[in-house]
């Protein structure tokens, strides 16, 4: 079972109640608290130190990523983010100073989104550093954009370059997509949307399994980062793969009916022109994911970053 | 540095919005989202292996105590809670039947309270098993306790028993006091609430912190646990001790006006026949905390139990 089949099986049969309109397994919870016209997200996630981060990062960068990683998953949803709490725990060995500058980066995001930090806490143990954020944020009910709306026929699009996140350390200093999934939900139908946190062909998975749908990648426009490229020629992976499967891209991947997608190229250039927006391929009605260059169409076997394996 | 005085530290100067009744340094943070009457609260809690609970401890045991953790801190400040978050990290040494009897003992407790445990995320990790659980929930708006309220001449009430909690193994199993606190904040003007998780002398110099007082304590009154008055037995630590450092109780400590004590009393032992309620000592307008007992007053000098201490 590998991480995604593992918290799959271990969120059957949890408990659920009236006011939950999305539970496990989107990028963020969708509850309706009777707001008119809102519903609240809702969102936790985890860095570990020797998984996410390495000892040795800037301590800003550990907690700038950590706040960063849960803001990505409410741009997935189309929201807001407005309200985090922050969970430390520390073997003790990080003296104050290392604890402060985690906090600072953190603080630094939520000021630039204009999210208020509302509390922390810190634990004991005796193992690696870990940082968990819980996130609240608000979109609009009939903007709410989830896993499983594409549709056959549908565009994929993505934003941004992918693969060699690592290596460049935009893994650390990435900007989540806020403004942008918004600008895309008010714009065209988004029929599904998430953000590449562990591979592009693991996270298109992630919504072709949700929607009950199959794709087909245009090999030729993947946008590779320069990142992955280096990589490639200093001997790493080939960078199409990087660009299918590395993980913590950050961007966002989604379907959008072939209808509007000469409005959305256009207004997005008009409204981002410093962010790259490709149409990587389609969503077709089987159900696998399929990627076609010069030499024909194959099955994509590439798996997408897989954070955790049980044995 | 305690973990106390660090967290305060470090939660100095956070961000926050328009939003935000309460940040940092309560048991819950509030949020007013614009429904009317209502607050949200909104906390996080984690527990680690080797910390809040043994490697060989009943797996169910472990997801219980998780979620009911942070039920206490709700019941602290008389709320409700509704949803809830799950993260877990583990190092994959941990089999998929362990990791579905913690879901399962988490899963239990959240039916009986009627919460919806709406998403989990598992993360992988080279040191002990961590559970970072997130959970939201609702207030009436005039009727949330903070701990800041308590004033001179209140008197300190506790409820149940004191002490021992991990050697009775109540830190596993105990039911959050969610129903008593509702009750408390319907019936009587609750000044100030905490729940104890760190002992007696440490919540409640929390208390006395947050609302700028002192407090007497009478000993003779503090209800001692049978498993700490054993343990003193055995040779442990004196039961008073015990009562007043050690952690994990889960009780509610709480400042109620004096002339409301009769009623309180009264009212308790008609709705909650089975759990004692002790009036334990008074608020006072100095800024200590002192003990009072046959040989007199003195000020109190045992720490609570405290998780983590920074060097």
């Amino acid at each position: 079972m590998n991480e995604f089949e593992l918290i799959a099986h271990l969120c059957r049969g949890l408990p659920t109640n009236a006011s939950t309109r999305v539970g496990p397994g989107d990028d963020c919870a969708v509850l309706d608290l009777g707001v008119p016209g809102r519903w609240l997200l809702f969102k936790t996630d985890a860095v570990v130190e020797g998984v996410h981060f390495a000892p040795e990062t800037d301590p800003r960068g550990v907690g700038r990523k950590a706040l960063a990683r849960a803001f990505s998953d409410v741009a997935a949803m189309a929201g807001t983010p407005t309200h985090a709490l922050v969970t430390l725990g520390t073997s003790g060995a990080r003296g104050v100073t290392w604890l402060e500058a985690v906090y600072d980066g953190l603080a630094a995001l939520a000021r630039q989104f204009e999210v208020a930090v509302v509390g922390g806490e810190t634990t004991r143990t005796s193992g690696p550093t870990f940082l968990s954020v819980s996130v609240l944020g608000w979109v609009a009910a009939d903007r709410c954009v989830l896993r499983s709306g594409a549709r056959a026929g549908d565009g994929l699009w993505v934003t941004g370059e992918l693969g060699g996140s690592l290596e460049s350390g935009r893994h650390l200093g990435f900007d989540p997509r806020l403004s942008e999934a918004r600008w895309l939900a008010e714009t065209v139908s988004v029929h599904a949307m998430i953000d590449l946190s562990d591979g592009l062909a693991g996270d298109l998975q992630h919504v072709l399994t949700a929607s009950g749908v199959g794709a087909e990648l245009f090999a030729e426009a993947i946008p590779v980062s320069r990142a992955a490229r280096e990589c490639a020629r200093a001997g790493g992976k080939a960078a199409l793969a990087a660009a299918l499967a590395d993980g913590e891209d950050f961007e966002l991947l989604m379907a959008v009916p072939a209808a509007e997608a000469v409005r959305l190229r256009d207004g997005w250039h008009a409204r981002f022109p410093d962010v790259r927006l490709s149409l990587i391929g389609k969503v077709t009605a089987g159900r696998e994911l399929r990627v076609r260059d010069r030499g024909g169409t194959r099955r994509l076997e590439l798996d997408g970053y897989v954070h955790f394996r049980q044995p």
